[in-house]
């Protein structure tokens, strides 16, 4: 991701990153991309009657993360109130998947990723709306 | 839309459709179309730096309300509460983003239209959110 | 929806507006609303192991769908080759899970309606493909 | 982004990873990301009425890449024929989308990393197409 190289070159940022928010447009994609993942993994999982709210957590977390990082992305609108919201709908979003994944982490590897990944996201996007 | 069929089909629900979250759907999708519409016709007008503001609370809220629209259709597995903060995000955008639109809307019937849809997605949004 | 006012009051557009992309719009939109509700739907079903394969269908046909609404919406930039490409992967997208949940659809109401929405949709971003 | 690590711990995968699709997973989450900042940095800028095209392909290609990363990512029930189409839409986008922002590229630099972006999506898209 060039995230950090594209922010800086906006005409209303000149050299004022804020790393914060850079942090976070990148665990959110990443945490988007697993939790699709791990949605269509836990799918193909024999024991899938058992993973029918990892995959809902997963697929909220995704649409949830995938949303926000577009609009912090777009940031420079001073939109911050959006932001905020949206990033503290991620830290919730982000908690309860990271807590159903755990459940699973031991028995699927793409779950325990998942987990990290959703509890990396949740810690960023905390910091971030501090920031903004 | 069907989405009153398709949620009054779903095994968890039987017949108990949540009148309130079913309007907030519709008026989500709808709404998502009517920000996406406007910030291109914005786009298209030859003032167009006036209206840079309007097009970025366009796009913010058109994403806000496509991705509340998906968590909201999806919302048997009882995560109400990433739906409440998704609802709460869309009752911010759809104020801030009808608002903006309401300022060019003598000017620009695509504004004054979308500034309507905005408004009364904000309300449904509310309500939903009262009901989950 | 209020697709077809909205595209209308488009500065490029002033009252031409192409009714076979404002059905396909309208179309695609609410086959995003029922495939999303399908997959969840299957997925609260007793025997989700058999809908698997109509889970993913779904979800990748919600997401075809979506993106292809918000890129017909924003059609005025002469972008007529994306929106082409898009439409057929829509015909694609629909014609794939709409068999698919035919498959189901004796079982599951849901699957019969979202299974009508698909070959609904198929056939107006066909009509709208030869359109633009 | 871990995401060769997740799709490597899916249960239909079992380490026989495509390396050809991670790649363009990785290349459509980024494009998307660029593209979507390059869209609001061009919005930001004093000759904001002659990037309107910039504007546009930049959302359309974000819109694209964003559905395309996550149907590629949900790639295991062999829904190959989707994903070619989504991967073949992505090629043209991010051709248009390339060749319009390296005509501001001299002048902005976001335009001239948006279009490396979108030069390397399109050339490992293509290269995904033929894997699967």
């Amino acid at each position: 991701m060039q995230t950090q190289e594209m922010i800086g070159a906006h005409p209303d940022v000149r050299g004022g990153v804020n790393q914060a928010l850079v942090d976070a447009i990148d665990a959110l994609y990443s945490c988007a991309q697993a939790c699709t993942s791990c949605a269509d993994a836990c799918l193909a999982e024999q024991m899938v009657d058992r993973l029918r709210q990892c995959i809902r957590f997963n697929l909220d977390c995704a649409d949830v993360c995938a949303a926000t990082a577009t609009i912090a992305t777009r940031r420079t609108g001073s939109n911050e109130e959006i932001i905020r919201k949206m990033l503290d709908a991620c830290v919730t979003a982000c908690r309860l998947c990271g807590e159903e994944c755990l459940r699973h982490a031991e028995q699927h590897e793409h779950c325990r990723i998942c987990a990290e990944s959703c509890r990396h996201c949740e810690a960023v996007c905390q910091a971030a709306a501090r920031s903004v």
